[in-house]
């Protein structure tokens, strides 16, 4: 285990109803904030006013950016730092899923920075002075009410790329797995697959880290015990409520402390989505089995074999490489029963870009559990086709 | 699922040479601290040198308390405390354990107090303001580093009471593995069953809380994994640093939210070692099974048969009993291998003032995982002779 420094202040309210803290927690931190949000559906739904009822009640004035897509783009952020600067916002209140919750962050990064807001996604370092960040979260994925990451697309440039900081943290959070309820059976899946991902990008270290491993095969056990189920049954609160907090606890932080590591497929995902603007859940999904697949060597086998018997109660077996198959291909089943599809072409991409889009991912592999040069990600591309 | 509120913002240095930190984190909360510690060790093995040095680097004064017992004693807490008022100290520094850092809470918090410290034992709503707590920990088990709990004994009336308020958590915490080589085999087993005890107060509950209770299993089995390894070889870092960073999470709140339950073996112990001054965690590791066996019921069975088959890899069987029971015998067998007593006679503890412990232990059961009533109390006592 190597030396780290924990720390994961956030507060988070979960639960049915917890909504009724939001205005006495926002007030400790700001009289004008600025709501940000995607869609329509949390006008719907009754989010928007639940939210609203609860500044007014305790005499928070805010502004408003809706409209955040769901690969959050760079103008948009922009669009917000400027309206924090001119109405002197105090705190950024994201209500939605990670786009949502990622573009808010750095609008509340880019509000104190003069700059280029880019500037801040492609050096981290210059990230120095964050507005409070309170977030409604409305769909369990990509972790981002308890992270300190964001990604961004440039659309000019094609570019997504994540940025991170500690400081960009929510300092509260607001997780009600009633929100969830309306989330469609395709943004469920996606939504699993994403964090079982997170997970992954974590376990597969070169680093020993046995407590964290075993808490990493706990939560990928609760992903695959709750995503089918939440799908099959959509107000089933129990499934909700695991895939909400489950998508909090594969990236905040602890199961990779002590044992670092370089992600590897979400950095060749985000080229799939920045060139095509896909869901990424699905993208992972697509291309987490041909990792898997390519990676599998002597080196590798024994922590896919530790996977296959531990998350996939496989049981054990003198031939360790059956055991690894067999939990890649238990991994991209259940991909599949998540209804997401597993071939580039089923999402509509094809050979065209795959060097260009290999070539930018191979530049951000270094560290990764397996080194993968630029021929190899666009073998793994090609494979997946 | 229950609503419950996550906030464990406590910060943890963790790793070999992380005490290079205290100065400058003391500094950002205090100018003069009281260090408490007890025995003569942290002198020999040069512990309380760095801590001083880090002091004296960041021109921080300080006070001392030293001689806090292994159950630390009311009257100590109040010495304490009035070090505190009268030096006028800004935040408490404890080296050492659990029973170290207990004392320092609970002087932390009596430090802003103006009745008898007993007070905010028995009445944890009196913890209205606490001085910051940084600990440096020594010892791996009981938690105290992380969590918001303290346990006083009152040697006038032989009462071990725990009290608790979210503002007694420390601020900050060194946990540096090599610090823990020098613990004794007898200790460092004592501590592992004091996590695992910690472990199964929260997973033994009546309440659905999937994810939770698959993360206690990874703590158990990290327990299982390391507990006996570090008494085997004493400066295995691996083993060290993973059962110190597993005493944390044992306790810390995590694996409970959601699911709460009152605690059952905890408080039966606490009678043995308010009146026989035993190692807490040899109380524990005495009773753990024989509650298990007493508590075993159609009504229970199904948690005992998934405790086996994940923890302890028991294999799948129709007969539910024979997996519960053979989890139960591994249990108690592990517990032997961490060279604990499995009998109270071992201890010293005779029949005599069964009947008054059991009476003060059965007066703090309820809402526990299964109830216990004096009597039932009594017997598990009885059993365990």
């Amino acid at each position: 285990m190597e030396n780290f420094v924990y720390s994961i202040p956030t507060k988070v309210y979960f639960g049915k109803g917890q909504i009724k803290n939001l205005g006495r927690e926002t007030a400790g931190y700001a009289k004008k904030v600025l709501l940000v949000y995607g869609g329509g559906s949390i006008k719907r739904n009754g989010i928007y006013d639940a939210v609203v009822d609860q500044l007014k009640a305790h005499d928070i004035a805010w502004e408003e950016l809706s409209g955040v897509e769901p690969n959050p783009r760079l103008t948009t952020v922009q669009k917000g730092a400027d309206i924090c600067k001119e109405k002197k916002i105090q705190a950024v209140l994201p209500i939605g899923g990670g786009s949502t919750l990622d573009c808010a962050k750095v609008i509340a990064a880019a509000a104190g920075y003069d700059g280029d807001s880019w500037d801040l996604v492609i050096d981290p370092g210059k990230i120095t002075c964050v507005l409070p960040i309170i977030a409604v979260l409305t769909l369990a994925a990509t972790g981002s009410e308890m992270d300190t990451f964001a990604v961004i697309t440039n659309e000019a440039t094609q570019d997504k790329i994540g940025t991170g900081s500690p400081l960009m943290r929510p300092v509260v959070s607001f997780m009600d797995p009633e929100y969830t309820f309306s989330v469609s059976a395709y943004q469920t899946g996606a939504g699993t697959a994403d964090m079982m991902s997170h997970i992954f990008e974590a376990y597969f270290s070169n680093t020993q880290g046995y407590m964290q491993d075993r808490v990493a095969e706990a939560l990928l056990k609760t992903c695959i015990r709750y995503g089918v189920k939440a799908i099959e049954n959509p107000d089933d609160y129990e499934a909700r409520a695991n895939l909400m907090w489950v998508s909090s606890w594969a990236i905040n932080d602890f199961i990779s402390l002590g044992k670092p590591v370089a992600w590897t497929v979400h950095p060749m995902e985000h080229e799939l989505s920045a060139y095509y603007d896909i869901t990424h859940g699905a993208g992972l999904a697509i291309l987490t089995p041909h990792w898997m697949r390519y990676v599998l060597s002597d080196a590798t086998v024994d922590k896919f074999y530790t996977y296959g018997v531990n998350v996939w109660n496989i049981p054990e077996d003198d031939d360790r490489y059956k055991v690894a198959n067999e939990a890649i291909d238990r991994t991209a089943a259940y991909f599949k029963a998540l209804g997401m599809p597993s071939t580039l072409k089923e999402v509509g991409i094809d050979a065209s870009l795959l060097p260009v889009m290999a070539k930018k991912a191979a530049a951000r592999l270094k560290g990764a559990y397996v080194e993968l040069t630029e021929e190899q990600v666009l073998d793994i591309f090609r494979k997946a086709l």
